[in-house]
């Protein structure tokens, strides 16, 4: 059954190989260049399942097409459209955001210290600089650094938590790493273990991040899926934790929650009760909290705030604060600065195990060291620029310029796609991305079906396709059976979202035309 | 058995926690500040057991004992040394060698364009910048880059192979990735399926470099060991492999060759003739190879010459050039650069199906990508300065300057410790370490049998606590049973080096006199 399943996937050319490669070794004829050896070692039948089973819809199919359409239209192939536009990845700088000048400054100048000469650089980020070159070794921003991170980085997040939430933070229990997933998998490794209803569960938004969705597929862990409302701008609701929940405990055991707070894909903003919800939750029914928090900073709607959970769980006291595991991530990718080439985040434990901790620092330990330029750009985040030194001026303004042109297009992006009919677009609290409900017309899922795609897929390939917009499906993020969305980043420049907006809107009513 | 065996290697510590939490349990009590709720959901008992099996020697134990040596002397602890000296890993920098100032301008270029119009940079420094920006999205460095790595550095780096061999090489086959540790860990990720019987077994030399068995452990694949001949300067036998794949084939399914040349830590380059019989070997006995081939720059004993084995492979012809499949990996850590916290490093693949392929695609995209300050450190290894370029005379002479250095720095080693008796160290070929076996008194094993020590541990931990001069036991690599050896960088300045060799020689030299 499981064979058979396995003999469907396959594309046709891989079953002729595979009848030929038998026949081959059925005869004992040389059968090609491959002589008696047959088959190669590595072939998709023999790779690990797991790596096979992953899936990553960011990057996923839809992007390959968008590539060759880039490269087609380089050839002069004509097209509907004179340009691709990626907007299926938080890539801010892709997208034309300019980095903070103090960031880029200071790294260079830890890369390159012969620049400490410089007169035209300024003594701030020299200092920095200096600072920073002075706590690696031989000086050099080209030695590894420990394994979690270089030691004044890690104090130095340390310090910028205890003065975001006002409760203390300790340099030990940060661990620095090569962006924010990194970090993430790292701590899935260490929960993972056991084997048929044993195994670990892992319960995961939906819609969600397809990180975690890969991961677990990787780590051959059980998703138990808990939806969001998406009729209450996608809050997370407790009684759907505990539909969830009971659901899992009949086929694995769940042991990990994960929230993405603000909201990857749905942009939502979780209030400061929802947090103390969840954290009672996750104490009454033994969860270890996992808090993907790096849209920490991208906080547009009035009245939203974001809290952390490290925050609400330590205000809440006892017995909560002293036994609920929680890990936080933060990344230098988002937030106004978009360093997301740079690699670079971080993971806050609280409550771990020192045991499981010493685990921990054994785990990255095998990859050497995050990378040192990452490293940089993350202790200036942490530590920006202060009133009175020669850079706050120009970082400040860098920074909200940033900041208020996203909060600007949220906006933009919710508006302008609700005044079309058959899109449902939820206000865009935070992140980086909306992620618009469609209706679609029973003969688009028809057309779908014929060509054996999901439904949003059919759409967003053809929306790429006819337009040169590319999104992602919401399938790719998972959605409620027979709701179909798409994901789209709100980082284009304010007058290019503007027309993008309007273009994707404009097929959408012409698509549902086509197929009414 | 197995529990009992797990019971035994908890700490006293642990027992007790676990005795009394067992107690409450049993008595319903709330038993301390977790209350009803008992042991924390992460404990070293229910992570998963893989990655407790995890061990990587290079940053383990005696290194968390050096790091805390330095905090010690940094308290001004009375000390037998002045200095902890870390001779335990390939870390150039950090030993104070220079980076290449040609790297670091570009790389500072990339991150601050606003340096091109700094007049003290050269022109060529200048122009690899701007070249490398064009290729990122949105002209910068803090875009993501294709997950495989930017396009232009694949074509760099397939340049560079097809002039270092002579023989084609394609972008398309090149994969960037976060240092060579990342690479090889995404390849065995590929390779590794299966249980029981007929999980993958990967054969890897003895000594070897611990990522290999800690991946191994990781992945839950079976690590089967062939020993290098220590008495001809630890070369590669195929006998050895041939017995070791028969033992391996009792207890799991070996589908793959991992070769370190040079070797780490064992520093013999490796013959083409050598290299040759590996090849037919893995065609006849299907084998995947692993070729770890990051010191392929570090090659200092006349006679010795680096052969790639795309290279040979290639040369061979068919029916192996067609058939064989191949995993090339380099970094560029080593080398004369010794940039190992940029963490950047690419794998070749050769011959591996294309189905398998789009795989190993899929699988690098769920990390996004390889940090874009070391892809672009690479591209400038990969095409350095040229004849007649403003830079091409400061970046030979750094770059000669480092390697004469490190070649008169493998013959001191050897030279040195082969004057003390007991100490048997083979010619440093190439790499950067020696590995010099010593024999240890009967006494020596006893005392390390008290404390529940391995006898090359319990020497080294003696030697740091006497020398500070830190150095990895044997152990951590596997050596054959009954021999004694520890791993020791040739890279603190030469007459620093010298020093050093001395102290440990004088210092074995009392160990033995206290335990005769």
């Amino acid at each position: 059954m499981r064979a058979l399943r396995a003999l469907r996937a396959l594309r046709p050319r891989r079953l002729l190989a595979m009848a030929a490669a038998a026949a081959a070794a059925e005869l004992g004829a040389p059968g090609g260049p491959r002589g008696s050896r047959g088959a190669p070692v590595l072939t998709l039948e023999t790779m690990n399942p797991a790596i096979r089973r992953v899936e990553y819809a960011v990057r996923g199919p839809i992007v390959t097409r968008a590539l060759e359409l880039e490269q087609e239209l380089r050839k002069g192939v004509p097209k509907p459209f004179t340009e691709v536009i990626k907007a299926n990845i938080g890539d801010a700088q892709a997208m034309g955001q300019k980095p903070i000048t103090f960031l880029r400054q200071v790294t260079a100048l830890c890369l390159c210290p012969e620049l400490l000469q410089d007169p035209n650089l300024p003594s701030d980020a020299k200092e920095r600089a200096r600072r920073l070159l002075a706590a690696c070794g031989g000086q050099s921003a080209g030695s590894y650094s420990a394994s979690p991170g270089i030691d004044l980085v890690r104090e130095d997040v340390a310090r910028y938590i205890q003065r975001r939430d006002g409760v203390p933070a300790r340099a030990q229990d940060i661990f620095l790493s090569t962006g924010a997933s990194d970090a993430i998998v790292s701590i899935l490794k260490l929960l993972v273990s056991g084997s048929g209803s044993s195994r670990t569960g892992v319960l995961i938004p939906i819609p969600q991040y397809p990180l975690y969705s890969a991961a677990l597929a990787e780590l051959d862990a059980v998703q138990v899926n808990y939806y969001l409302a998406e009729e209450r701008c996608w809050a997370l609701d407790v009684a759907e934790l505990r539909r969830a929940l009971a659901e899992g405990r009949k086929r694995c055991c769940p042991r990990v929650l994960c929230i993405i707070n603000p909201g990857n894909p749905t942009g939502q903003v979780q209030s400061r009760e929802c947090i103390e919800d969840v954290i009672k939750f996750a104490y009454e029914e033994k969860l270890f909290l996992m808090a993907d928090e790096v849209y920490q900073d991208n906080i547009y709607a009035q009245g939203s705030a974001f809290h952390s959970f490290k925050k609400v769980l330590a205000e809440m006291g006892p017995p909560y604060s002293e036994v609920v595991e929680l890990a936080s991530f933060h990344s230098i990718s988002k937030g106004f600065m978009g360093e997301c080439g740079l690699r670079s985040g971080y993971v806050e434990v609280v409550n771990m195990d020192p045991e499981v901790k010493m685990q921990l620092s054994k785990l990255v330990s095998v990859r050497l060291c995050p990378p040192v330029p990452g490293q940089m750009v993350l202790d200036v985040v942490m530590d920006p620029p202060k009133p009175g030194e020669p850079s706050y001026e120009r970082f400040q303004a860098e920074k909200e310029a940033v900041l208020n042109s996203l909060a600007e297009k949220a906006r933009l992006t919710q508006e302008i796609f609700n005044r079309t009919p058959g899109i449902h677009c939820n206000p865009v609290q935070g992140a980086m991305y909306s992620f618009p409900r469609i209706d679609l017309p029973a003969r688009a899922l028809a057309a779908a079906k014929e060509k054996n795609q999901a439904p949003d897929m059919f759409f967003c390939m053809r929306l790429l396709e006819e337009t040169g917009i590319c999104v992602v499906p919401g399938s790719g993020f998972g959605q409620r059976e027979g709701t179909f969305h798409f994901r789209m980043t709100i980082l284009p420049p304010t007058e290019k979202l503007k027309i993008l907006l309007e273009k994707l809107s404009a097929f959408y009513t012409k698509f549902v035309k086509e197929f009414s």
